[in-house]
């Protein structure tokens, strides 16, 4: 190692999931939309003015956060925008967890959690799930640095109620709570109306999956103006200017279309709710996902095995290697048409196995 | 304060050159570049697929450090790409300044290098700048945790030589050197080259000034495979897609078109050449920028109230309330019409403050 090699930050990245560039793949790996987004979403985009690309964004993104905040009932001044909901986790992570207390989440969670942790050297401990992948709320009532809950959680796609959350907020308002709602669209209780009343409540959310905009980078934060603030100046202490052009008029369009978001979340929940019940008949064993995604295991086959048969069939899903879950898929509900294809495969690949 | 507010990390911002809403304004305050970007990049964004817009996009962004690889003729695998070069140095302060020992850069230089400092609790000292507002190449040579400098250096746009710049990476090779080279295309010489000799020095370039593109937030890094590869594994420990569809394409296009390029430089340093001999007749003291920005102060009236007077005129520039500089202006190069205007309204102006 070069002497220079020595002061370097060593991270250990988060995996995403792969992009192939195959074409003809149905891609259920990355709990992408099958459906494109709004169309007023391109019409914004065509009528991008070379103007705005000449000059510096708003660095407020107003357009965008009033956009949110307006489909929220609930004042600009309580939402922050980001690229992606990443970038917003990322930053109040910077921003919230700076205590010598460990940082509370499930073991069994979205898996880039312990890597902001570390990459921010913020002590942390998780949290084993019950034995069904149910979250224990008197395991958040010790002493802690802050707390970080996926609603509903990834990749089991479980949501939790409403009055075990605020409860776990209840007994912790000494501390920042984040509760990451990336998938709240597709059936869960949002908190966002419960930011009016605890000022330590963080809510996050995205558009890349509910308004099929994961291409733009968009996400959002919405809690207490004190909490917003906070995060904005560490913001301005990163990067003026995290939203571009293009991304402030795309998503501001996605958000005003709530005519096509209703419809195409109600078909994608439509096509979960069956693809359970197919799933279950070809000997799936399946979680009550609330997301747009399903998370299962077969009661004779291997995950990895089934991983592999689809990968060569061309259907990618998402198989994690880590404790607990190495024997579970994680499948993105697609069209009904790619789902379709899937149980087919599946019927057949597994009375080929049986055989 | 509330308890949970005593571990929230507090940031002094950077403040961003306002970008006010009234139109008809000459705005000079923030680099931005007074020509369109290439026509190809409405073209690229006009041709925008739906599918790519639901789809992530690609982590690496290979379609944008492609172009930027090839265009200066070196490896891929030596480009990163941010959210703008202040992405890219924010990434780079948190990846290579891990020392106990301060961090070095000029005293007056951009002002966003002690903001990142503080964010990430780096130690950093600065360095006077002579009374000519050039870097002294001897006040880099003592120990230290990593140095940057701004070359052209903002807000002077005064240039090193290359022999001077390289004489502080020889001397220090045990630290990770970054070049900020925001404004190189205005008439530095670029370290680009030296990369390939140096394994410790990084490269921040950024399409937003030269290339007319600040509202897409696209910057770039150029360095060794090894250093690029730590600054990759941090970006993918904070977010996996920084770089939205829209950014790949249009920063794409725009490297593309080098015939458009070379031509709106040209115009913007001609622009340039001759505001400066303008301003000199004006009774004003004039660096000698290699930037898209003059850097001037009147022998006689006080910059606070020439930028007043600007202001209310319709005509903004940017004016730093800080030692050393309190009596300048930083006037960003526009259109010969826009410079026109401003140096007939300063030469009245004058005239009558004298009268």
């Amino acid at each position: 190692m070069a002497s220079w090699e020595e002061n370097v930050r060593k991270a250990v990245p988060y995996t995403p999931g792969e992009q192939p560039k195959i074409a003809n793949i149905i891609k259920l790996n990355t709990n992408e939309n099958p459906y494109p987004p709004s169309p007023a979403v391109l019409k914004a985009l065509r009528g991008t003015d070379v103007e705005y690309l000449r000059r510096y964004p708003d660095p407020k993104s107003f357009d965008l956060t009033e956009a949110f905040a307006r489909l929220n009932g609930i004042s600009p001044d309580r939402v922050f925008a980001g690229v992606g909901s990443d970038d917003v986790l990322a930053m109040s992570f910077l921003t919230f967890f700076n205590s010598d207390r460990p940082v509370l989440f499930p073991d069994i969670t979205y898996s880039f959690y312990d890597v902001w942790a570390d990459l921010f050297r913020i002590p942390y401990r998780t949290v084993p799930l019950d034995e069904n992948f149910r979250i224990v709320k008197e395991d958040y009532y010790g002493e802690n640095g802050g707390i970080v809950i996926a609603n509903p959680n990834a990749p089991t796609g479980i949501a939790m109620k409403q009055s075990d959350l605020r409860d776990i907020i209840d007994r912790n308002r000494d501390v920042v709570v984040i509760v990451d709602e990336a998938y709240i669209d597709f059936g869960g209780e949002s908190l966002l109306g419960l930011t009016a009343e605890y000022e330590n409540l963080l809510v996050v959310q995205t558009l890349s999956k509910s308004r099929a905009l994961a291409g733009m980078r968009i996400g959002f934060a919405a809690g207490s103006e004190k909490l917003i603030r906070y995060l904005n100046d560490v913001k301005y202490s990163f990067n003026s200017y995290t939203m571009n052009d293009s991304a402030i008029r795309a998503g501001a369009a996605a958000l005003d279309d709530r005519e096509y978001f209703e419809y195409t979340r109600g078909r994608i929940i439509a096509t979960r709710e069956r693809s359970k019940k197919e799933m279950e008949k070809l000997g799936f064993i399946v979680t009550d996902s609330r997301s747009n995604f399903l998370f299962v295991r077969h009661k004779e086959a291997a995950a990895r095995d089934i991983f592999h048969a689809l990968r060569q069939a061309g259907i990618i899903v998402r198989y994690f290697d880590k404790p607990r879950i190495d024997n579970y898929l994680r499948i993105t509900v697609g069209t009904d048409e790619q789902m379709d294809t899937l149980f087919a495969f599946l019927a057949s690949w597994l009375k080929k196995e049986k055989a």
